[in-house]
């Protein structure tokens, strides 16, 4: 089918992270960003997630370029895998500032088949029967695009990450114009940015943050220091501008906040006046009222520096009281208790702490159902695919474009690895690919398997039950044991009454076995595992993992 | 000390939970609340928490009764085990509709030494040295009350759970007039609810939700499903009313939220109108746009009706395109992603889910600062206790205090277990008594000891790595062996690999350790776990759990 373009999300529509997106026409495929995702509660031991991207390596001949549209790491993280995976020279389209952040995540993992290619705003470039125009938006990171993928069967708009913000930091306008010359003109399909699409009214521009950092950096009696995302250029600056005003001195303290932040000066997106940055060294040089440390651990991250200050094991920041903390950063669903824990260590030592819920230090980088409907009325789309959500997003996004008269048949909510196919014709969904999350863990560049995730979901629930036992090999019968030690196990008070009687019952029941079962290892195996099972189930309502281990002698 | 009163919260000061606070006085002690909390995530296994009654337990000879404010489990949950445990007879002093609960908890439990004295507000009891009067507060149970308690040493006001809604569903108002006469008469210690001192503004009435479910019900099309919290009757009878409102049946589906309806309508809390309950089995003999069902299940617990009807796996429920779901609950913080899961679930069987982000269909019961400031200014208090949340509630709370003329140190931010020592010379902590959280697990009615919890998150982590060898006693030499096999263990792509080359350096390393250590079976295991520790450390930088098993023939 040469006059098919299929539209593939392989991450990014069932969940907020994983952002890729495959668009393949004849032998021509590119593809728009390349995000990781960070782990849920329920996936212990995990580092990050990837989406699974088989589809780009088994069709990597025909790989023309991959677009990305910011620099946040669910869009960008997944980068690094990949281009190991694919093994072939690709060439990265992003705009200066993304491009220094991806530079610098791949000399991190020594990637070097990548060419990176800068571009503008207004900017066209060809990718085989594509051509593409990057189109600024607003958003919570500085040097942002939307874009405009120009194609044999029409027109598509791809929002990237964006909010509508009238009064950005840098001065950068969203390119509205450009959306509207494209929506004029007639846009067969926006993928438009879902985070968002269940608040209603407008996202607060990143300016009223200013507002609320110029109120408390006026009182302040003692120190400031601002937890935020290490890639959030704009709050950086603000909280610089802001300390610039009322004569105080800046601290950049953590590994990715120095890192990112001299990037960003380097490349011009970050204005820091002479004599503002100071070394942490020199922090207590400078009166506390003359001083803002900028760090990370807006999180509630273990070994972050906000959490290190916080239980009292940094080396040079102690907090003493009147010291105000301000998290400036939303609390991600998730982490919640870890960020409500910290907030608790600091109040002890005194520090006033302000966070979203307290007072208005962070807004959204991503557009309410008003700046989505507006989007969806300049580009009067035919087609529409919600992105960048988990399925509720996508299920409010869609009713926006319902009501604004986008065909339901027209509407895709899509689940990862699923095909779109467009032709004259019409547009459906036709079959999906290989699809899923990698996990990725430690040092391993490699994936944990489900099976282990079960396990250790199961070995944190109830514990581990081992059982040890010898056999004489010929005979079936037992030499030593059955032995029974625990690990994580339920430990009521009673413990060792519990073990001891399932040690007698296991023994017991197996003595009883026939030696047609004692001595085949895996059905006496089995058969261990029944006993104690049932005995644990009924005793005490658990069900520890039970290991026999049975050795032949 | 005859003449010293000692106050000594045992639960509630470090957590939203466990609320349980001592008053004692030469011989004569009473308590106030007897709550349970629901684990936290760092706690796999554990179904719930006590607080450490041990004081309680070790000074029974002066308990002259216990007070419980509210029905809520966090108020009243523990009753069962306390009164397990003291094993003498106490009685319980709490409104009509709080024993009604509490009685239903005590029957399940089996406990008998209890009598259950009905209490009403204006109404004065004696307990030794204390005479206390119960005071109508509002919240989000119906027939809570706050105490004043009337001491040797001066008044004494304990809010217990409140907010300040000028429009509650029952009509009860809070009994302003009560308040303040104490107020104006000298209140010696305030001991007030902390719970939202950190949200500004005040808590909207119960009323606002009525007028969300109006909007929600007069457009339904199809059937309305309601979760709520069980005890929630204020909620419960709203929907009831907005049902009947709009000519609707009413199913109660769940067990909890059928018995505590019950006891509602038993008691004369609960008005329904003939005719307007249905049972769930005549569900589809009901016309889908005239039936509204309430459930329970609003944090996404896994067993709920709610996650089932998500799943796919109730019976009775199926979802269909356009039945409304309405989540009329808080997001209790750490299940917002188990909550947005079923969210997700609902949304792709077609149902339209509403939940507080997105409409007013909850409010909370617990009043915001400008609440909480005017129960200061009406009641003036000489000494404050902020209780009922964690540090950061406290010390926001305190600052409101500092505000409004309340001495600095006659302010007392408590940890649990904390003596609050008042004579008439002042008030000052004085020492600490036993306290702590119990966990209890299963059917144990017993506790799971820290090493448990410590090996679960262990194990959930890195997984558990056992090594299995069996040596010669005589000689201390290995007889077979080593051999080793993981569950949970981080599994990169080439596990196998790395295990067999952990078990050729572990071989390779206990072949030349000397007699001394290997015929020493303690020593040898040590051996094992330090040379595997490091070699996972070095190559993948994972610490598993190794346990060695180490047999001797």
């Amino acid at each position: 089918m040469e006059n098919t373009l299929k539209v593939i999300p392989l991450g990014g529509v069932e969940e907020i992270g994983l952002n890729m997106t495959v668009f393949h026409y004849g032998t021509d495929m590119f593809i728009v960003d390349c995000g990781l995702m960070f782990p849920e509660d329920d996936m212990p031991g995990v580092d990050f997630l990837l989406p699974d991207y088989s589809y780009i390596l088994n069709n990597k001949q025909d790989l023309k370029g991959i677009i990305i549209t910011h620099g946040h790491e669910d869009h960008t993280g997944a980068l690094p895998f990949l281009l190991r995976d694919i093994a072939i020279d690709v060439t990265i389209y992003a705009t200066l500032l993304t491009l220094g952040l991806i530079r610098e995540k791949l000399k991190e993992y020594n990637i070097t088949n990548a060419a990176l290619q800068t571009i503008k705003p207004r900017e066209k470039i060809t990718l085989g029967v594509f051509e593409i125009e990057f189109i600024r938006v607003t958003h919570s990171i500085v040097d942002g695009v939307g874009l405009a993928i120009l194609t044999p069967l029409g027109n598509i708009i791809h929002t990237g990450d964006f909010k509508l913000d009238p009064t950005p930091v840098d001065g950068q306008l969203m390119d509205f114009n450009r959306f509207s010359f494209y929506g004029e003109n007639g846009v067969m399909l926006l993928l438009s940015d879902s985070t968002n699409a269940e608040k209603g009214g407008y996202t607060f521009s990143e300016k009223e943050v200013r507002r609320s950092f110029e109120i408390i950096f006026s009182k302040a009696k003692n120190r400031i220091i601002i937890a935020t995302f290490a890639s959030n250029i704009h709050r950086i600056q603000q909280a610089i501008d802001v300390a610039v005003q009322f004569n105080k001195k800046v601290i950049l303290c953590g590994r990715s906040i120095v890192l990112n932040a001299q990037i960003a000066i380097d490349l011009g997106y970050l204005t820091v006046p002479e004599d503002t940055l100071v070394k942490l060294e020199k922090l207590n040089s400078i009166p506390p009222d003359k001083v803002v440390i900028i760090t990370t651990g807006s999180q509630g991250e273990p070994m972050s520096v906000l959490t290190r200050i916080a239980i009292g094991e940094h080396k040079q920041i102690n907090i003493v009281k009147d010291d105000i903390v301000i998290v400036s950063a939303k609390m991600i669903p998730g982490n919640e208790r870890a960020i409500g824990k910290i907030i608790n260590h600091l109040c002890k030592r005194g520090a006033d702490v302000i966070y979203e819920k307290v007072s208005e230090v962070h807004v959204s980088g991503h557009a309410s159902k008003e700046e989505l409907k507006l989007m969806l009325n300049i580009i009067k789309p035919k087609y529409f695919i919600p992105i960048h959500g988990e399925y509720r997003h996508h299920a409010s996004h869609a009713k926006l474009a319902r009501n604004l008269n986008v065909k339901d048949d027209h509407i895709f909510i899509m689940h990862n690895g699923e095909i779109l196919e467009i032709t004259d014709e019409g547009a459906a969904i036709n079959g999906k690919t290989i699809s899923g999350r990698i996990f990725v863990d430690g040092k391993g560049l490699g994936d944990v398997k489900d099976i282990v995730l079960r396990d250790r979901r199961h070995l944190s629930q109830d514990g581990i039950v081992i059982v040890h036992i010898i056999m004489d090999k010929e005979h079936g019968t037992i030499l030593s044991g059955p032995e029974i030690i625990s690990r994580g196990f339920l430990v009521i008070n009673n413990e060792e009454d519990i073990l001891e009687k399932a040690r007698e019952i296991l023994e017991e029941q197996l003595r009883a076995l026939n030696q047609e079962i004692t001595e085949d290892n895996t059905i006496l195996q089995a058969k261990i595992v029944s006993i104690l099972k049932k005995y644990f189930r009924n005793t005490i309502n658990r069900r520890p993992m039970i290991m026999p281990i049975v050795m032949e002698m």
